[in-house]
């Protein structure tokens, strides 16, 4: 066993307090790893919010972290101490099941056990990231490329396999016009991905206060959702609408920027039931899908090719006495683009 | 000038009277169709009755047309006079843009000219099927195949393409578990293609009191919908459930029953807003489609390959006179599975 420094939240709603945990021993194919940063995800947010159903408390959050081999179990043979490493959403799956033998392990039919917030195979809850320690089986570690940063890095373990997998599914690419919905955490990698794979990028944003820095990411276009003008300007455009927004968007106007057999991907969740008229999408053959994360040979893909295309995160990175504020300013979207804690001031 | 004998309405929800209408002097390309047979679809209610916007009255519907040629034009080069000819929902559109160049007319980017209820490049009214005779440029004119009859062929120009193209589409073949939702005159149509494609497929339905007959068209498995245990035996079971009803359904109940990668094809219009929550769809990478008809040279491989598998509709010949108390019949589900005017009896 090894105690670890956390920040958990005794309660949905609590502030956050430093507290100490332990780690299960090194098994054989586990990979001990000192985090050295933590993205903070919106979803974070929610679930220590217990917006959502099922929390397990006390909680410590957290599956965007990057961080350094420490040991490893006798078994182990991807990973060696001082390898740079990173781990996203899951921490175990069963292995066996059609899902997890194609590398999709986020779709196990026993259920992939989350980084946080979950309860494992033999019944016992999983912490994440917001802590100086994790110990992973380590088929759900990843290689961080050499030349890219661990703080920079940690926020592409959720935000960049979440936008770069459906991109990559629905074929953003060269001929192929992308818009990028909401120019957040997810967003804003989004558009590096989109661009970078070949595609037009046009990002759609409430405001026109980030249209330099979106046009600085990649992005060819970028318009004002606020404004009417922008939906008629925009009508049947786009192949492939990736939204990353987590509020309630009026689904018909979105659609009607789609072309024929062009797709609305939702990656944000928002808390009420979406509403769409039929005839928007039998018009047009389109469809509205959704997509969450990918699996661990996909993630390790995207790092890859995140490396080779010099796409990273831009984060602000705060120390652990700060995540509360954090988590009050990501609720007033007044972050650019994702907190990562530093997780050496726990 | 060609006087017909026609079926119309003088206005939304009016009884059917038989008068007269002039068709168009032969064009070059154009061919002139003696129509044996129309049949009648659930969306000529619909578009009869108003509850659509935009209804042309007087109206002659009908856009599942069976008939005889009569005459051709001088440049007409694929049909000749006795020729068994079909028409469907569309008779005319641009021919230039991208859709038109590969045979999605119904994509049309200048609007295609709908069969009835519709104007003309020349802002003429179109009128439909409910008639003894009609013109109409070649290229919307399909061949159907020796040994179909044209009674039984006639509704595959709207209810068989409807299905045959999505089904196509997503991949509905060997290997695949496809559910059709409602057996009316679309879904007896999509049965027989999805057996006849290599699917597995089964039939949701309200009560089991067509599962003989579903059977009969090629259904593995019937289900009734009004079982709530069929959403436990059924979770998360098809690749494809294509929705034929135009009712409002529960949407994320029937999005469960749908297998990672799972697609709800709409082909039914419903009249109310359709709800959904983004978690269904996320969770699973489920999407939901629509799609509506097909193209001219999909509209011919679909009779073709009817032919080949011995598919055809189920119908019950009607006289003229009795096209009133056919569409409350259709209202009333009081139909195995689609009406067809004998128009011998105008």
């Amino acid at each position: 066993m090894c105690k670890t420094r956390v920040l958990s939240v005794s309660a949905a709603q609590a502030q956050f307090e430093t507290t100490t945990i332990e780690r299960r021993p090194l098994r054989p194919d586990d990979v001990s790893i000192d985090i050295k940063f933590s993205g903070i995800c919106h979803s974070d947010i929610h679930i220590a919010h217990g917006d959502w159903a099922g929390g397990i408390f006390p909680m410590v959050p957290g599956h965007e972290i990057a961080g350094i081999v420490t040991a490893v179990g006798e078994k182990v043979t991807k990973f060696a101490v001082g390898d740079r490493v990173g781990v996203g959403c899951y921490v175990d799956s069963c292995g066996e099941c059609e899902y997890c033998l194609r590398g999709e392990e986020q779709h196990c039919l026993k259920g992939a056990v989350a980084t946080y917030n979950s309860l494992d195979y033999e019944g016992k809850p999983t912490y994440g990231g917001y802590s100086q320690n994790i110990v992973v089986t380590e088929r759900f570690v990843v290689l961080i490329p050499d030349g890219m940063e661990l703080d920079v890095a940690s926020p592409l373990l959720c935000a960049g396999i979440t936008t770069y997998a459906p991109l990559k599914r629905w074929n953003a690419g060269p001929g192929r016009r992308v818009a990028i919905l909401g120019m957040g955490g997810l967003g804003h990698v989004a558009i590096q991905f989109a661009h970078a794979l070949g595609a037009e990028v046009t990002m759609l944003s409430r405001t026109k206060d980030k249209e330099n820095e979106a046009l600085s990411f990649g992005a060819d276009y970028f318009y004002s959702t606020l404004d009417p003008e922008t939906f008629n300007t925009l009508a049947g455009r786009f192949d492939l609408i990736l939204s990353t927004v987590s509020a309630n968007i009026d689904v018909d106007l979105y659609l009607s920027l789609l072309r024929v057999d062009g797709t609305l991907i939702n990656v944000g969740a928002p808390p009420e039931p979406s509403q769409y008229n039929v005839f928007s999408l039998i018009a047009s053959r389109r469809s509205i899908a959704g997509s969450f994360v990918g699996g661990l040979p996909e993630t390790q893909e995207m790092l890859n090719f995140a490396a080779a295309h010099g796409i990273v995160a831009q984060i602000e990175v705060i120390a652990a006495n700060q995540v509360d504020e954090a988590y009050e300013r990501i609720l007033r979207s007044d972050v650019r683009y994702r907190f990562v804690i530093d997780t050496s001031t726990l």
